[in-house]
């Protein structure tokens, strides 16, 4: 059996990292599969999804280390050539990756008890997102 | 339902970026399912799989960034036991995932309309690639 | 059909690299299903799962590489609020990714001959961890 549902949200960009855990298992509890997977996507290419620790530290910390990696303020092909100034996210969202798959079972997902799923808007401005939730399973 | 087919290719190798969006595209076309998940997967320990905007500027960008993070010109331990000259390559490819997860509706990937789907070949030379497209739905 | 297994392991943590490969084999080898996908998904927010040729230069190689690019000894906004010294791995961990799905075909696993499945605990301690294995399929 497979359902798909969406997640709607405003970001404000800039490394936003936006706790959706809680939409995800309501779209989960919308449907009758016991047993599965979850799939998330983000549509775009300026944005990622992972899991981390929801706490204001670790938020700093993870948008820390985009810093150090995939920097701001150095110069990007993508933006000589754009002029849009994001070529930093795309890198960025590149690297970390557009998808995620969690399983469940009887209706639960398989997170840690501290750990939660993020949507990461690395655009250089707020944007609207999509995110796509198809549950898989019997 | 399950259904698995392959893309073969060429690749240069030295961080080619190659668009296989519409291989898979294709692949999906072929069969039946209607909605579901197209799993990616390339086998081999020096390549990975992501999405991109595929526009040589970011093309561009994304070597740069792997370059500082994980340079080809440092001491690898990989090499100095192998004499391959790749442990670059391997530890880009941990880094980046082997495979992409992507829900499709309507036989439509839910990709954005700028985010290509790539296979990187970080390898120190030309491999011929096998990369698995497992489409899983109803 | 889905069905869940689990993977019980204790690691050494500080960037422990442990080869669940024949682990995960042997989870496939227990149910009936010969063509679908396993997901893996580690429960926890410092630890991760990918894929890499399993030989221990590139074991340091890739230990290195996240000694450069998520420091251990940088301060992190995390430890200064929790005190518990860990923030590195919480990064490190939500970079890499804590899931991993693998197609499989009459019954095999779809990787490459030197390309093994790992748990990364990036912990500041040994843990005992849980690996979720869901196999998906006919």
């Amino acid at each position: 059996m497979v359902v798909t549902k969406r997640i709607g949200l405003q970001t404000k960009g800039h490394c936003d990292i936006i706790d959706i855990t809680p939409e995800v298992e309501q779209k989960l509890g919308e449907t009758d599969i016991r047993n599965g997977t979850v799939t998330l996507f983000v549509a775009g290419s300026t944005a990622g999804i992972s899991t981390i620790e929801f706490e204001s530290g670790l938020l700093s910390d993870f948008q820390s280390m985009w810093e150090r990696n995939a920097p701001k303020d150095i110069p990007y092909d993508h933006d000589r050539r754009w002029g849009d100034g994001n070529g930093y996210s795309h890198v960025r969202a590149s690297l970390l990756g557009a998808s995620l798959v969690i399983p469940f079972n009887d209706r639960r997902l398989a997170l840690g008890t501290w750990q939660q799923v993020v949507l990461v808007d690395f655009d250089n401005r707020p944007r609207s997102r999509q995110i796509i939730v198809q549950i898989m399973g019997e």
